[in-house]
């Protein structure tokens, strides 16, 4: 390729200048040049000059000391990408809704390869502490908003996530292929996602499509609760209304684009 | 510079890169490829070679016919941006139950250079319908949330604002610099700051800030609503509350920190 006189040559500039954004995530959110450097394999004088284009563009920002974080440019221009946040802007109002009518920690994610990437996060004063933050990833097979992409997602879905022998998170993950098979069949058939305590010990999340006219998942809505708390059969019809509302909004405003 | 064969002399690839991904925006949230060379000023080739880079790595991806949006693995990356992130899961409870005390929108904004950029925006069913988008940036002279800057920000931001000649967006919007002086020295009094029609007629802005231990304002917190519907006077305590709360709630983080 061209443009790329660097010294590991088949690397592109724009696959390092990635690769430096790439180094940063939410358990390291603050990294020093050699740390920069040393993550993403570059010369340190690559990872200077890089950086500091990076800075003066404003995707990156000095921290005081020697450290570099995200900048606010990098989550101005990520705030426009669609898929997070056409559903997120129609399904916010109804989250809201099930907040106030359950006091419970609501969530909304959409499906990303074979993950499900969380794009919003409502959290109460009196609710349970989720681990889960905008922009985290968790499994499909253990988690309420994952069997709903199972349920609702692409056919082939559920037999890709088998075919990678999917892991054993609490004694209560399901992980037997028939097992998941029939969860995941009881999903479609109630419209409504139960996951208790497979993905983390004390808690449960229901959960719940938000569907376009073509019957497929384009979001999933949930709520995080305190398993010796929260009865899923109390919660599930609350979540599946608000998923149901959120879907309406988001086939009128389609119908809406094509008059 | 190295690395740039190109044929703009002086244009570095990171440089190309981050012209590509500046040329979306809320209103030209997909681009063809055409359209990607036109506004960034690269050939064709340059682009397809960049844009292709940039949709492997998930930054960019392709759209249904020839068009190109932003991507969800730059909305991850862009959320882990501290001086969006930081404030905003702190605030998120508090904003909240301002939301169900008013049932009016609530939005908060950060600081950026001379604008204030909307990182989180709560709005209801009923509430006023209003073009502030998150990502969306306002002029500080204007608005509820930008006069909370210019009273608890940089000591030198009121000036610099001065300075530029602040626009007049409607006839009520203050230009007039003793006349802003005062306004930003009422609201360094009360710890609150009210725009009515000043940016948008029809619509007011009551703003508190969440301060640090210092006494600068980190972000601000505003409720947006109808100005026929609206009391000001009636709102301003509510937001104040919420805001004074949200201090709190980060200055104990803080000192959490600390030990």
């Amino acid at each position: 390729m061209a443009g790329n006189s660097e010294n590991k040559p088949g690397r592109t500039v724009t696959s390092k200048v990635t690769a430096l954004l790439d180094a940063f995530s939410s358990t390291r959110p603050e990294l020093t040049l050699n740390e920069l450097a040393r993550i993403t394999g570059l010369p340190l004088s690559t990872t200077y000059r890089l950086t500091t284009e990076l800075v003066d563009w404003g995707g990156l920002e000095r921290v005081e000391g020697a450290g570099y974080r995200v900048g606010l440019r990098l989550w101005e221009i990520g705030s426009l990408a669609p898929r997070s946040t056409d559903p997120r802007e129609i399904a916010m109002p109804y989250m809201q809704d099930l907040y106030v009518a359950t006091q419970e920690n609501v969530h909304l994610a959409v499906l990303d390869g074979h993950e499900a990437l969380y794009i919003e996060k409502i959290a109460g004063h009196t609710a349970i502490e989720v681990k889960t933050q905008r922009g985290g990833r968790l499994p499909l097979h253990a988690t309420g908003v994952g069997k709903v992409f199972l349920a609702f997602g692409p056919t082939t879905l559920l037999d890709e996530v088998l075919a990678t022998g999917p892991h054993r998170y609490t004694p209560h993950t399901i992980v037997a292929p028939g097992h998941l098979r029939r969860a995941v069949q009881e999903v479609r058939r109630t419209g409504v996602a139960v996951a208790r305590e497979e993905m983390t010990l004390g808690t449960v999340s229901v959960a719940s499509p938000m569907l376009n006219d073509n019957g497929q998942a384009v979001a999933a809505l949930s709520i995080v609760a305190r398993s010796s708390r929260a009865d899923p059969l109390r919660l599930a019809p609350a979540v599946r209304t608000a998923a149901l509302c959120a879907s309406r909004a988001l086939n009128r405003l389609h119908r809406k684009d094509q008059i």
